[in-house]
């Protein structure tokens, strides 16, 4: 830390992403990355004529890809916002939305205290129930913009769209932002529910279901003001942050749907799989609807079965917070990699007895 | 807007980028895009296995690019710091190091004065000398941070590695930012003088002489301490912001360096040509070391003529800010496409004769 950083910035805490250890070849279970690769439509769109145009810059509207996007969601393209990755729209909410503060579960993506923090905002965390679950009936509104992420992390548990809109309604005056990173493997949207509540914010993604980490494009769906209260804020940070290949690749994306949607529902028969060895081991294992597990064994400690993984080269996620270190998140990846990791579980397991 | 955006972001007045008209197909010299094509390696670098791999985050670190960037400058990877454009790191810098403010020239890159308003930061803009040159004099420091473009933009005039060592030698107590955006187009970047000055940051870009706007890089050099400073920053809003592709393109066209030389060599002897052709057409036009130029006549004002160019398809760059109107600023492309903004030029003061 330099003698020039602002004081309040001294003391953040920051995200801490998912290691990415360079020593061997892991199988990585721990980024919720998906196991398949991008769509032949994406793959075709990034070709040496679009590499060549690499040399201009990409188009700050995005009007192409929001086209694409609002046609597959019913809705009109100002209700679309774009940029790069959801975590960058997260983090515009936090700033644009916040005047009264924001609040979110206790236990959730780690980004929301971190965003909290830098713009110096006054937040609350809200505890979860005692089986980890989301209470909506806490979210009950004093202008603070509200932050769910549904599916929740790392939980993987889920609020129906009727728990949604009781949120929605419960907060008239803040925004009520619903992070879906994770709702193509089996949560349900509430987007439709933007043509009633002016409040509600939807973040999406393509780095999960749709393959696409690496490229950094998340998008929002909202009633059109907050979209346009976004795009001010994009407007005055980095308007052209989505890649000219990303943008083409997204347009493509869209077009392939069936194909990420196809890819969703293998993932969630890996999860049964992967759920049911786990249950047979003694595991106890969170209901998800996410890409992910979050699972305990009252054989052996979460941080101990980590690095048991990690020797085993498998590399899943632990947090060390004290009301989940118990636990590990396992991203749900091919069922040849769920095999592995459930033999090497099971070995793990044998070893210790 | 809506009722929902936070009261200190009402008012902000955004950046605007250059147009990107779709109606027809236009010779575009108004957002300082490079003519040439990224270099073989990089379209190599892009290819199909890459894209497959857009499954997976890209490196958060960034090491692999930072190595290459260090080596090419004779620098250590610590002293690299890397993000999605070098606007993303002009805001993290207006963030980070203005705790009693930032002042910079009256006449430059438009985004300064929006991170400053965006993020309330209190600042100075100075006026440019009635030659439109910065007079590194003006910038004694009480603490502000301190941003030059340079060369500036829209000008293109450029100070001396020595006029920035007055600079950093006469704010000890803030932080310098050097935007080099152009300075591969005839200016003389100051990076060496890291060494000798913890508060100097050197910004670039692989936007413009590199061939890569439309990819989302840029990077900065400065002193470890400063470097750390950006990355917790990085790691507060959004860690994986450069796409992998990028990543693998960054690192080719460092190697590929030759190659973007001499592409700035045929850009430098493009931007003498069209001088000395406006100049003839009795332009004023202001010496240049970036890849554009700012000219006016007083034959024509400088909105009319962009105006009329466009209508011949031909984009360049109007600002309406009073003290540049009569200005036009003009991207330097190919020699054809110079030779045709010519002739466009030449016959649009025939016709107003």
């Amino acid at each position: 830390m330099s003698k020039f950083l602002k004081a309040r910035y001294c003391s953040l805490e920051v995200y801490t992403p998912g290691e990415q250890p360079r020593d061997k070849k892991y199988i990585k279970l721990n980024t919720n990355e998906s196991p398949f690769p991008p769509s032949e439509g994406v793959i075709k769109a990034v070709n040496e004529n679009e590499v060549r145009d690499l040399r201009l810059y990409s188009d700050p509207t995005a009007n192409a890809l929001k086209a694409a996007l609002a046609d597959l969601h019913g809705v009109r393209p100002e209700n679309i916002f774009l940029s790069n990755g959801s975590d960058d729209i997260l983090n515009f909410s936090f700033m644009a939305f916040t005047e009264k503060g924001a609040m979110f579960p206790e236990i959730s993506y780690g980004f929301y205290e971190v965003f909290a923090e830098l713009h110096g905002i006054d937040y609350v965390k809200v505890p979860l129930k005692s089986d980890f679950s989301v209470d909506p009936e806490d979210y009950t509104g004093d202008g603070k913009m509200v932050v769910i992420a549904n599916p929740n992390a790392p939980t993987g548990l889920c609020l129906s769209v009727n728990d949604i809109e009781g949120i929605l309604k419960a907060n008239p005056k803040s925004v009520v932002v619903i992070d879906e990173a994770y709702v193509d493997f089996g949560g349900q949207s509430c987007y439709p529910l933007i043509n009633k509540y002016k409040n509600l914010l939807v973040v999406q993604t393509f780095s999960k279901s749709r393959s696409m980490a690496g490229a950094r494009l998340g998008f929002a769906i909202a009633d059109e003001e907050l979209i346009s209260d976004l795009e001010r804020i994009k407007y005055s940070t980095n308007p052209y942050n989505i890649n000219r290949l990303t943008m083409a690749a997204g347009v493509a994306a869209v077009k392939d749907n069936d194909y990420y949607m196809e890819n969703c529902q293998k993932i969630i028969e890996n999860r049964d799989y992967t759920t049911r060895e786990l249950e047979a081991l003694g595991f106890y294992v969170i209901p998800s609807k996410a890409n992910f597990i979050f699972a305990k064994s009252d054989k052996i400690g979460g941080e101990e079965l980590y690095l048991k993984l990690k020797d085993n080269g498998i590399l899943v996620r632990h947090f060390t917070k004290e009301a989940i270190k118990d636990f590990n998140r396992i991203t749900i990846g091919s069922k040849a990699e769920m095999e592995a990791f459930i033999k090497a579980t099971k070995q793990i397991l044998e070893d210790i007895k």
